[in-house]
């Protein structure tokens, strides 16, 4: 049985909603970040970087949203959750990903995390202020070129979906305006009517 | 015919390894970051992320280095670069792809590209002192826990093989010991004995 490692408030509801999308048996275990669950053992021998989430199968760990998503594609193929017999189609699927895991997630955590990049108080205050700037760029080149329509990569549904759904609920928690965001805000109000996505938010917030 | 758009000095270099390793007919255009090149058309009209590398191909083009990774393995399957029939395997490499280019590459990049995600230049200076620190606790893990050797993924090169070669020459330049890192050390001390790589290096040395 997969077992999900995740935290409430994380990128760890992407996947969460993937394993609901692709028709998985599956248990969650929500880190209480609170306490600091993910530094602490046993959580740290199963993912010595600390983070969520982490998908535990039958044949270890595996760690990172990208990595995760891929997994439990090719694991269901029957959900067709990616193009997994077209080279160009899953480089593209995979670029997306890429991208939101590589620069927007970074940029975005820059304003809750600058702990991780910088010592000094004014500079985190600096991090702090400048995030939204960064993430809300990223968030455009997004919704204006990269997201396809209906959905991210087209015209069928992806992991790549759930990801974005995620970042994108990140948009007003930082300050910044869903309206200059229309494609994303469509796709977010799309996402949230979806079954599988009920389910999960239902479950997150018991 | 492939046309890898990268740069001197950038984690393009991996992706120009990976293509000779599949061997593939490529051409290679490499920017002048000096110019500014990449941020003026006509290569902001192809990518508007304004980065490399950037893979062109007959349907289109491939951005994010581990999509580009993905993209060659698959698109010659011959070379062996990846895992292809395991789905396991696979999240493996690219959990793996996926930490260097998430977590690595951008806690190196606050050495030098501070000014992505702060202004003031004092924080930019903090980001500076702290990046060595990050990135050298980032790459023990990488050295200690998740390069399985000899190669990066076990008993098989892969695609991973390249990127962490560059992500490696990083340590010494950034002020690290690599005698910290000896795996790691080993390891990059063996790719550049590979005829692939002695190609591409002395290509881009001219």
């Amino acid at each position: 049985m997969l077992k999900l490692h995740t935290a409430k408030g994380t990128i760890g509801l992407a996947c969460e909603i993937a394993l609901e999308d692709a028709g998985a048996a599956y248990d969650v275990h929500r880190l209480n970040f609170a306490e600091n669950e993910q530094r602490a053992e046993p959580y740290l021998a199963l993912n010595p970087k600390s983070r969520v989430p982490a998908l535990e199968t039958d044949r270890g760990i595996i760690t990172e949203t990208p990595a995760i998503m891929g997994f439990i594609a090719r694991t269901f193929p029957a959900a067709k959750l990616a193009p997994l017999d077209d080279a160009f189609a899953m480089a593209g699927l995979e670029s997306f990903m890429s991208y939101l895991c590589s620069w927007v997630h970074p940029a975005a955590a820059h304003r809750h995390r600058g702990n991780r990049w910088a010592d000094d108080p004014s500079a985190i205050a600096e991090l702090r202020r400048k995030a939204p700037e960064v993430f809300g760029a990223a968030m455009r080149l997004v919704d204006g070129q990269f997201f396809r329509g209906p959905w991210a990569m087209g015209e069928s549904y992806t992991v790549a979906d759930p990801y974005l759904y995620v970042v994108t609920s990140w948009i007003p928690r930082d300050g910044l305006d869903m309206a200059d965001f229309p494609r994303l805000a469509d796709h977010f109000a799309r996402m949230e009517t979806r079954p599988a996505v009920r389910t999960v938010l239902d479950r997150v917030r018991g």
